[in-house]
């Protein structure tokens, strides 16, 4: 008699590999593609979609997983290969392959038109695909079925499990806690405290960042670092992982922040287990606990006064003219500004999660049939005032400024804010476990807290479920207490300077 | 009823699809990819070749290319579509699943290795990977049968319908021809005429090359140029076709050609209709005339003494240093140097097919079982120092300096020839329609010959056979004798100057 599992694994692996050739498409798409590709690449994305969703719901992978979960000798790695492909499945089986197709073509075209939206400040030209998008989301959303609201199925994409109700639970406690710290933490002259003004050349950004991403630790012979229109970093598989960032002449913190939050992401890819390459269970567990590695670089690490000890040198040398006497402290003050801003991915600690409720709550709308795409703009400028009191002059750092929604990734968003709230527990624990962490960072020693991560998150793949993983270092669920403790120590100290 | 072109329509488009989404796959490796990512590119390559395999060999599709083969009333876009499907499938079927897996993924392993191997000279890191390649394609032509014998299975692949002992004719009336013009033509005194020395920094040619492309009708916005070991053409579907070139700081005309060649392969691509996308009659109908394209405009255009009378005050202006007095005759002479030498892609016209023939040799040798891989650098030599007159000093620039096997393409090199054939009756036949032509590529208008291109060939696809296309355009069917009449006369008034 044979095992199953044998007859199991070979078809996951086709699956990973084809969903690695995705990526690729997707990578190309947004980095090397010409303008004038668009429409073939459109066709290469329905193509493979519809391939992957047909090698998922074959009835064949229906039945060894059946008897795999049968069996009583299961390894860990197996019952979690089984757990997420069985996951996987069962959504995908409630999806017809007209729809997958038409999703990934229907995306694969509107990216470019949101490049092109953005740059233009031209709303008209993406409401059209937004329109489509969100029409065949709602069918899937439909499909899919949930629990409470359509949203959560959504929502179940990124995050297994993650119920909307969950999320307006989280956010309940979270938001009076930030406006509360915005209206104590919000720093009453931001302009005293700017870096000098540049103009920072987009090449010599591109330096500073391949030496930062090298010193904590990514392998430039397993990836590479390149621009595009918003940062992201994709995983084609073991032994290839690339990141990207965005560069403003006068902005040089932005492109720092921007480069260590997707290093954090490149870092938990390039540390998943080898051993376990190809498999469900090798793969990162949840976009929760993805962003809660991006984040704790980007913030914990990166807007921390160890790292800026260790950056500041660094700054001077590559930028000898502007940054000849600029202090560690003057880097870490300016990287901790608290000042409500339009756009997401250049907003502090403190307000950030304040453009995720936003999200949060146009996406639960859109979804509950209570908003129109069309009607997305206005409503962005409304939450824009009543969360940040922000009058927005325009959609291109407004309701155009994420590249998700054109990707199809509805329900993404959120998984920021769990990133957040995973982080500050992962990064109390760290700082428990390692207790020369802050000398190690500011002399540049990244590899005993990568080291920890590697040990704690990133070789467990997705054995454990990312509840699991959070109770297994930290001995509690996932809260927000550590995240408001940490703002409230870091800022009170900064506000006592 | 239904039509059941209707129904193979879309899963000669979904064929289509995937082999561009395996197309990028090809160029990420060569261009972008970063080293560690070998081995997960081999399995994406493996899992797409299979896939696509298997939907070329679904009964289904067998089933409908009869049903449309036996209607009456097709239109030639339908022949044409299942004359290609039928050849294909006609040999995917005949092939194992697991051999194309196999071949796939030992060829995606085997190109980093190739690259390492040639920059370091360093033969024996090539040799295991030739070894299973060779035993692999052994195989395949085993599996798929052949007229006379293995080889000719191969070849079928790149030139439908071409035997081996075609080629072997083809060659038998062109050696000796081509001995005898190299005995006349050789250039006595080469380094009499060579051109300013350089250095040609690698980005100021890769700048030129922009302009030259440009300047023949290539687009930018439906493709780009890198730079890559080797310069290929690499099609991802209508509207991005992309070509790399390799620039040497020494050899500035190297470069020059290289981009020529492969900007006549992309204008071939960019030029296939438009309303026949994703078809089979829509695409290139065979690489020899594949190859006439990319020859055409790198011979008989770009190393002709109109075009250098338009590149002449181009390079005086990009290189002001080195091409103040160089006139277009000097540059004419310099390009046209007729001198054995080791590298196919930098032979001069005269002895490139001498090149050709040793390759041809070599792979039939090794397909008929005469010659094992470890002994082709021996064989290598030996064939260079009886056909070109020259002792090899190394494998880089000798078994190790081109791409195609480690790609597993076997066969291919004998389609440089065919196309330098049908390259010289075009030409010839251009030059009768087109009175004005030295007068016009003279002044950088490239636009007439670009459209009696597109309109003889381009714009048919794989509407005729590569040989129903070269009688409608000339009258006759393919022979050497144009070719041999061209050097003859290009070189006796060059000599006699």
């Amino acid at each position: 008699m044979t095992d199953p599992y044998l007859d199991l694994l070979p078809r996951l692996r086709r699956i990973h590999r084809l969903s690695g050739a995705m990526a690729l498409l997707s990578w190309d798409q947004e980095v090397t593609m010409p303008a004038g590709g668009a429409r073939s690449r459109a066709g290469h994305r329905a193509a493979l979609a519809e391939i992957i969703h047909a090698q998922l719901t074959d009835p064949e992978v229906g039945k060894l997983l059946a008897d795999v979960a049968a069996r009583d000798d299961l390894s860990r790695e197996a019952r979690a290969d089984v757990r997420e492909t069985t996951r996987a499945r069962d959504r995908a089986v409630k999806l017809p392959a007209a729809l997958v197709r038409e999703l990934a073509e229907t995306a694969a075209l509107a990216h470019p038109e949101w490049v092109k939206a953005r740059a233009d400040d031209d709303w008209q030209r993406f409401a059209p695909h937004l329109a489509k998008l969100v029409e065949l989301k709602r069918q899937e959303a439909a499909a899919l079925g949930s629990v409470d609201e359509p949203y959560d199925a959504l929502l179940d994409e990124f995050e297994p499990g993650l119920r909307t109700a969950e999320m307006v639970e989280i956010f309940a406690g979270l938001r009076p806690a930030l406006a509360d710290l915005v209206g104590r933490f919000t720093t009453p002259d931001p302009d005293a405290l700017s870096l000098p003004a540049g103009p920072y050349p987009a090449a010599t950004q591109g330096e500073l960042s391949r030496r930062i991403l090298t010193a904590i630790g990514y392998d430039f012979e397993a990836g590479r670092l390149d621009i595009s229109a918003h940062p992201f970093t994709e995983s084609m598989g073991h032994g290839d992982v690339r990141v990207t960032s965005a560069f403003h002449a006068d902005n040089l913190l932005s492109g720092i922040s921007s480069t260590m939050h997707e290093g954090g992401h490149a870092l938990y890819e390039m540390g998943l287990p080898e051993s376990l390459r190809e498999t469900p269970a090798g793969q990162a567990v949840s976009l929760g606990i993805h962003e809660s590695q991006s984040r704790l670089w980007e913030n914990h690490v990166g807007r921390g006064l160890p790292f800026c000890r260790w950056l500041a040198p660094l700054l001077a040398e590559t930028f000898a003219d502007q940054f000849g006497g600029t202090t560690p402290e003057a880097i870490y003050r300016a990287a901790n500004v608290v000042q409500p801003s339009p756009v997401r991915i250049e907003a502090d600690e403190v307000t950030y999660n304040l453009h995720i409720v936003l999200r949060f709550e146009i996406e639960r709308a859109l979804f509950a049939g209570q908003l129109e795409p069309a009607g997305v703009p206005d409503a962005w400028r409304q939450f824009t005032r009543q969360d940040l009191g922000l009058d927005l002059a325009d959609d291109r750092r407004g309701a155009l400024q994420d590249i998700h929604w054109c990707t199809g990734s509805f329900g993404y968003f959120p998984t920021y804010t769990l990133g957040n709230l995973y982080a500050a527990m992962f990064w109390n624990q760290a700082r428990t476990d390692l207790p020369d962490l802050d000398q190690q960072l500011a002399a540049g020693e990244f590899g005993s807290l990568l080291g920890w991560l590697r040990e704690k998150i990133h070789e467990r793949g997705s054995i454990l479920t990312a509840a699991e993983l959070c109770r297994d270092i930290t001995g509690r669920d996932l809260c927000a207490d550590d995240f408001v403790a940490y703002l409230e120590a870091k800022h009170g100290e900064l506000n006592s300077l």
